[in-house]
C-alpha cells in the first residue's frame, strides 16, 4: 500500500516494443514508438526495449513484420531524434545475430543488448554477450524457461555465466507459471551462484502473478525490472510498467506520463490486438507449458472453448510439451 | 507451480452472483445462478454466495435490481431445487436486516450468513451476528476498508469480535489497495486479537494483486478465501476462483466444470458488462481510495481519460474521501 525506499535499487526495462511485438507483429507506427519514448522518459523509466536486434540473415523473415523487429542504427536515429534519460535496450536471440550488423557502442543508439538463451545455449549466449561487452555495451543473459529445466544443467549454466563479463542475469519466467514462492527459490539460488552479477526478472501474467512475483524479486533485491505499458506482451502479457511506477513512489518515478500513454495509444490498440489474462494461456501456465498453443487456440474458431482446450492440454497422448 | 498441502485447511467462498450483482445490478437470470451452482458444486468449490440478505424495506430499491439483492427464501427453494456439497451464503449490510426475514437454519436453504460491517460499527455486527447463530447458521464477521481504520479503532472491535460467537472473521480489501507485505500484516495481527476465531480473505484485483494477496493470507492459515468465476466483482473485480482451483491441486478440486461455466456465460458477460484491472481502478486502488470515483468515470462520457481523472483524484482539494 505504502512506496518505500525498498525498491531504490530497481531500474524499470520497459518491453513494450519488443515483447508486445509478438503480440502484432512489430506493427508499432514511429508515432507510437516516439510517444512511448517520450512517455517513459517522462515517467522516469530507465531502459527501454525498443525492439529486437536479430538479423534477417539469420532468421527467416516473413516480410511483414515492423522494423522494431530487426533494428537498424540509422533508422533508430531517425526515430528518437534525441536520446534523453531513458536508455535504449535491444534483445537478440543466440544464433541470430550477425555480429557486423552491431556497431559499437559509442556510434550506436543502444545502451543495452539482452541475450536470451535456453539454459543448454549458456555458452553461446555468454560468447555472444562478450561480444557486446567488448564493443562498450551493458549486457545481461536472459535465461528462460526456467521451469523446464535440470537443475544440474542451471547450475552448469550460472557457473559458467558468472565467470563471464555479463553485467546482469535474468530470471525468466517464460510461460507465467511462476508463483511468489518460487521466484524467491530462484532469486535465493541465482544469488547463491552468480556472487559477481546483479539479477533482473521479466515475468508473464498468465496467472494474474505477474506483478508480484516482480515485486517479490524486487524487495529480495533483483536491478532489472521488465515490464510493458498496459501489459503488452505475448499471450497473457508481462507485468505492468504502471503498476511498478503506482507502487515504486520513488522522487524521479512519475506515474501520469504513462498514463497518458494508454490513453493515448494502448486501449485503442487492444481493441485491436489481444493479450492479458484469458483462459487459455492460464491454463498453460497452471500447466506449466509453453504458451504457443493458447495462441493457436485464440486464433482458432474455438478460441472460447475452453473445456475442450482444457481436455486436450491435460490428455499426455494429445499435446506434449 | 506446483501444488501442494499447504492448502488443505482453505475453503472457497464463490461470490460471483453477491459482489457481480454489484457489476449487473444483480440481473443474473435463474438458469446462470443455477449452472453456477451446479458448477461450483462438480467443482468442488464449498461456498456459493448467492445473494444479499438485506430486506428491502429497509434498503431503498430502486426497483430495477434482480431476485439476489434481496434474497427471499421461497424464491431460492425454486431455484437450487437440489442441494448439493456446495453450501449457501449470504450477505448483509448491518442495518438493512430484518430479522422476521431471517428463517431458523433448519427452515432455510442459507447456511452461512456473513455480516458486513465497518469497524464504528462492529457491536451491531456481533449483535447481528449473535442472531444467526442462535438461529444455528455458520457466521462471519466482515470488517470492510481495513486499509482506512485507525488501529485503535481496529483493536478494540478485534477485541469484542473474539468474545463474540462469531466463527469467522474476514479481512477485506474493499479498495483493492493492500499489497502482500500489507496482507501477511494484516493477517498476523487478526491472528493475534483473534484466538478464538477463524479468519477468512476477501480481495479486490485494483491492483493486479488480489490472487497474490489470497495466497499469502491461505499460506498463513487463513481459511475460507473469497473468490468469483472469471474474476467478476464491483470494479475491478476479485480473486478469480478458476485461479484458486487451479492453484489448490486438492483431490476434490476440479477446475473443469467452472471452465465450462466461463465459457458458458461469462464471455459474453464480460462484453456487456466491465469489470477486472481498469486504469481508472488502478489509479483509487494506488491511492487507497474507494473505487466509486472509479465506477462514476467509467460511466461518463470522460471513461477513457485516465490522465484527467488522475489529476483529479491526486489535487486534494477536488475529491476528498
Amino acid at each position: 500500500m505504502t512506496g518505500n525506499s525498498m525498491f531504490n535499487h530497481c531500474k524499470i526495462v520497459d518491453c513494450t516494443i519488443r515483447d508486445g511485438g509478438l503480440v502484432n507483429n512489430w506493427d508499432f507506427s514511429v508515432e507510437f514508438v516516439q510517444d512511448l519514448y517520450e512517455s517513459l522518459n517522462a515517467s522516469g523509466v530507465e531502459y527501454m526495449e525498443i525492439g529486437y536486434k536479430n538479423s534477417p540473415k539469420l532468421l527467416k523473415s516473413e516480410g511483414k513484420e515492423g522494423p522494431w523487429r530487426f533494428l537498424d542504427d540509422e533508422f533508430l536515429r531517425k526515430v528518437i531524434k534525441e536520446k534523453k534519460r531513458t536508455k535504449l535496450s535491444a534483445l537478440v536471440d543466440v544464433g541470430r545475430v550477425d555480429e557486423v550488423d552491431v556497431l559499437n557502442r559509442s556510434e550506436s543508439m543502444l545502451d543495452l543488448i539482452r541475450v536470451a538463451t535456453y539454459a543448454r545455449d549458456t555458452e553461446k549466449a555468454i560468447e555472444l554477450g562478450t561480444l557486446f561487452h567488448n564493443r562498450g555495451y551493458e549486457t545481461t543473459i536472459n535465461i528462460m524457461a526456467l521451469s523446464n529445466v535440470m537443475d544440474n544443467e542451471l547450475n552448469e549454466s550460472l557457473a559458467m555465466i558468472n565467470d563471464s563479463p555479463i553485467d546482469v542475469v535474468y530470471i525468466v519466467d517464460s510461460f507465467g507459471s511462476l508463483d511468489p514462492d518460487d521466484m524467491r527459490y530462484l532469486v535465493e539460488k541465482f544469488r547463491r551462484a552468480l556472487k559477481n552479477k546483479r539479477l533482473g526478472v521479466h515475468t508473464h501474467n498468465n496467472m494474474q502473478l505477474a506483478f508480484a512475483n516482480t515485486l517479490v524479486a524486487a524487495q529480495m533485491g533483483v536491478e532489472l525490472l521488465d515490464a510493458s505499458v498496459y501489459g503488452m506482451g505475448r499471450a497473457a502479457g508481462n507485468t505492468n510498467t504502471e503498476l511498478l511506477l503506482a507502487k515504486m513512489t520513488r522522487p524521479e518515478y512519475n506515474l501520469r506520463p504513462v498514463l497518458g500513454m494508454i490513453e493515448k495509444h494502448m486501449i485503442k490498440l487492444r481493441e485491436k490486438e489481444e493479450w492479458g489474462y484469458l483462459i487459455p494461456d492460464m491454463i498453460t501456465g497452471t500447466l506449466d507449458e509453453h504458451p504457443r498453443s493458447a495462441m493457436g487456440w485464440r486464433a482458432s474458431e474455438k478460441r472460447d472453448l475452453f473445456t475442450e482446450f482444457y481436455d486436450k492440454m491435460t490428455t499426455p497422448e494429445i499435446f506434449s510439451k
